[in-house]
């Protein structure tokens, strides 16, 4: 009922605060047998982690992760696999000055209203930080799909609205901020750099593909596909719109120019383009699901904002410290991971739709 | 783990395909003493079903609802709530030609994909029919709301290209295409028709408020508000994107513009704007639930389309029968009920956030 | 949350009272490509309704079971099997006495307690008649069951302190109290009928097993088969106790004792007696699942109780209609449709035990 | 769907084996504003912790506590709970010897059957060691029935034999065997001795008692209160049996004798004995909760016994090590940490019962 857990077959519960003791993540369901090596999960935890670039915080955090669980000689076993990474020294007294303010965009007047209570350092459990366990568990829910032959990607294809012309995979990780298309990545890391010097911030589109996915998955009819992926998307902070395939621009069309015919491939059946994004009444297809994600501003900006406090009164908030000038940089590998989890756990779920599994 | 149930407080069942017995559900998870009314039901039925006008199928369907259990002398006991409409005598025969052959835009593939098996008869699990249930729970679901103060109200906001500019709430109910400006209407209303002649059929936007809704509700970090949202709307056929507040648009924007500042209005804290969409953190903020729904055109379509059959060799298609030139109006109804259900769910799991409740 | 769905895999959500408009079952995650047999269904059904012989309450209920979807051309679809039985035209007015009074052994007023509102009639949800959509489901349950080679049987091993000293199967339907010994079945007879003479009821022991189950079945640490199997169970109206394998008895042995040496025949490792149950660890083991259950006798008695009414006052009560003498009888298809329900679940559960499953 | 879940308001995940480099448990659901106070969740794992007597395996753990997360200045956050003990530098070489047989009564055979992989350390997953985190969230649970004015207690009312006949709560900490009977406590030490010095084992029955649980608990018709604590308790490894109230006697009386009269006294209701055990129809009546368990004997002792090896072959084990004589002991804060859970799930989940919450 709580809701810090995500996946029925392949599921994760996540926990940890911004300046608690650690935040880490149990994945259980993750079958028997598949191998799981430290380093590649650090690997993706890195991708995640401040004070990369300049497109980030300066902050530094190691990250380390520590498996503590469900793996026995390079293995899982079937268990729960535990993985945490401690918080290092923290410095919460520089929170002290919004302990009784609300910052605009932030979860601190709605945590407030449901909790009665909020651990206001560093934004607690709304924090961001959180989502490091979900980008462990991610990485071994990449394993699982590699195994399969799935592979996930997610890169910036719109920042401070420029939008990437091109989508070329392998540029993805050569330049700060995470876009496919070199030719304007350059003016996006200009773009943000102007804002920063603002003390403002910027937000952006992403866009997530899953190659190789299998027709069959998802499970209708509130399950489905679709309706997963979005909830797995709009769990991740900053996230606020999603669209698949042709998405908003199908509500303009006619049903004769959205439908995408089936056509036979040496072989496979597909469709010729791919409007759907790869799902079909919340099922996968065997096109490439096909995302698109609004990512908001970063909330944390230096300038001076209009709020009020606990007690209810106007006053104004500068939200000083170091933050992401935006968010969408280091929102990839949390927009991956939580695709890798959401195909990870249909992969398992579609072995129980027929008596004969194969 | 299979998909059929919604909610995890209050939470449903659906079951039923187009051409079996009938279609229904069950509403797991009401409170005792709920004041239930057959009328009510039947009423939001109504505004679902087929032959309504020049807008929709002509088909006639009279959907009477059957409350089975959970209601005794006029409210609910706290126990399973089972409802069911029993399916009118279809012409299955019909199909009969499409029974090879993949619709594009449809589910047929990805079904049998999934499966091993289809029926093929209307589509079956995958039609739209199954969103009876979901329609007659959500009248459950709007009763409790109303106790809490809480209203939904969705309508059509831009069909075949053509936007609402206004949004009057008394002006759905009285055109042809549930939109809340009486002066694009009969545009809209225009351009459907001339769809229809051309055996095609048109997409548009909805967009769906929830007026009222207390502040706390959603729980993170997985079933956040509008995650669970997401999920709801994603899962209803034809929906393929969403967005909350200013969305997509806030993607555009620098943080100084995207934060709504809070205000204290007459003691109630609020934000200025809501560009949030009345979620901040995953968590309801008291403001407007604001949400807009890309809903693609309907796939049924009578032209002549490519596809192939189920031996995988290039034929073509043309779905006749009596479909809906436009799926939008039928299907505000639904997103009101999906809407409903996920914030009686919420507003019920909320109760268990604090030690003292209240 | 609510308590009216039971399994994860394959699940079912069980709905209606006894004097409501029906009783039914929707069974969600049965795999497609199932064939079901709407008389083998009835059949079950068959065996638990009233009016069976002097064993059994004397009501005539006719309980019809509708498949009412997720069954086409014979087979199942993957998609949710609803079933329901309507009530037949039931005299509620004779429940007016015991409208305001608690009946001993009832849940009148635990119900009370529980919804502030109570279905007096018949016990409304608290009725064993809710047993009607498991036994339905269960059929189906069983059917996949014997796809994988596993049988369940439950019989009456002591009935009103009468023990059975012989287990032969094929016995157990040819008495009236479902007793696998035919030595000890007249004895039992004779004491029902005693029993019932004097206005009173019985209880009993009945056991259950299952033959063929495959090693690997149950989910640890909290899912494991036997507290699966418990939690079944416990949930049968009447049922007291469970003990698997040896049970009780084993708290009184030596270790050296208890354990089962495994041992190896014909190439299937096993162990010499099954004092464990067929079940280790949570884990089946490939032994028969021998479990034993305490059934109590039934509450309705038609001699006079001491009680109190609604209001807290003393009054006496005579629980006059028709009612089973002992419940064990009835119990019996119920008992084994649980343990086929529990064991279908875990048998789709454990293809995702691992990476590669066989 | 994986099993290392339990509870569904109040729910914790469990994670960990023997030889892993730690045992944990996150709680999630747990309401905000409840204090937590880290020498009591200590306290309680003191008392399941080893090396505590003769009684129990002279292995020295610390099992020192480490609050991760969801607690902000004593007080509980909403958010989740993660604890986690680090294991100790263990020895895992002694277990080379049994890495490739199955030893008797424990759950070697049966992972390796379901998952094709087995952690042979200490039994792995299938540890008692995994009852670490059950009983560090068992002592928050504790705490949240406290708030409700609930209380637990379990004690050995059997052991080798020798039966309690006095319950007497203030002794049961002050012997070696959690006896509430002084007479005889020092009478089941030396039984314990001597199986012992035998190299053998002994097993028991456990009883446990609620106290002050309010009428309403439970969630019919498969989540019943008793079937729910029947779940928890079997999960417990040795637990082979369970009974509430009178339990399997009850299937040898009569309806007019098992049948409980309500009372009302000084307002009220209440039963005059407790043969239901404080549940009727599933529901707590708020008389005492009252379980009684088989506890098999230790699996694990150093006589030598027959067994197969991984290759089928058959060989003799002597399960050397240092082992608890009986398991008992150690067992009845796990006992109690296990029915503290699940209350805890069902007073919250109670909350959700009726529409005007009291």
């Amino acid at each position: 009922m709580a809701g810090s857990t995500f996946g029925k077959a392949f599921s994760i519960t996540t926990w940890g605060e911004s300046h608690g003791a650690g935040v880490g993540v149990v994945v259980d369901g993750c079958p028997a047998g598949l191998e799981i090596n430290a380093e590649e999960i650090q690997s993706e935890l890195n991708r995640r982690k401040t004070g990369q670039s300049q497109m980030t915080t300066p902050r530094q955090e190691k990250d380390l992760i520590q498996i503590m669980s469900g793996v026995f000689e390079g293995k899982t076993t079937g268990t729960p696999i535990s993985m945490l990474v401690y918080n290092e020294d923290a410095d919460s007294s520089k929170y002290d000055e919004i302990k009784d303010k609300f910052r605009p965009g932030h979860a601190d007047f709605s945590y407030l209203a449901k909790y009665g209570v909020r651990d206001h350092r560093g934004g607690g459990r709304s924090s961001a930080r959180e989502t490091v366990g979900r980008v462990a568990a991610g990485a071994i829910a990449r394993k699982l799909l590699a195994h399969y032959g799935v592979k996930v990607v997610a890169y910036t294809k719109e920042l401070g609205g420029i939008v990437a012309q091109k989508i070329d995979f392998d540029e993805i990780e050569r330049n700060l901020v995470r876009c496919p298309d070199p030719d304007v990545a350059p003016q996006m890391v200009e773009i943000v750099l102007q804002a920063k010097k603002e003390l403002d911030s910027l937000g952006g589109v992403a866009e997530v593909v899953a190659i190789g996915v299998p027709p069959g998955l998802g499970e209708p009819v509130f399950d489905k596909l679709d309706a997963e992926i979005a909830k797995a998307m709009l769990s991740i902070p900053a996230i606020k719109g999603i669209e698949f395939g042709a998405g908003f621009a199908l509500a303009r069309m006619h049903g004769s120019q959205s439908n995408d015919p089936f056509i036979n491939v040496g072989g496979k059946i597909g469709t010729i383009e791919n409007k759907a994004g790869g799902i079909l009444g919340g099922i996968s297809t065997g096109e490439d699901i096909l995302v698109r994600l609004a990512v908001k501003p970063t909330s944390s900006i230096a300038r001076q904002q209009n709020t009020v406090n606990t007690e209810g009164e106007a006053t104004t908030i500068e939200v000083r410290g170091r933050h992401d000038p935006t968010i969408i940089v280091r929102a990839i590998p949390v927009i991956e991971a939580m695709l890798c989890l959401t195909l990870a756990d249909h992969l398992m779920r579609q072995r129980l739709a027929r008596l004969e599994f194969n």
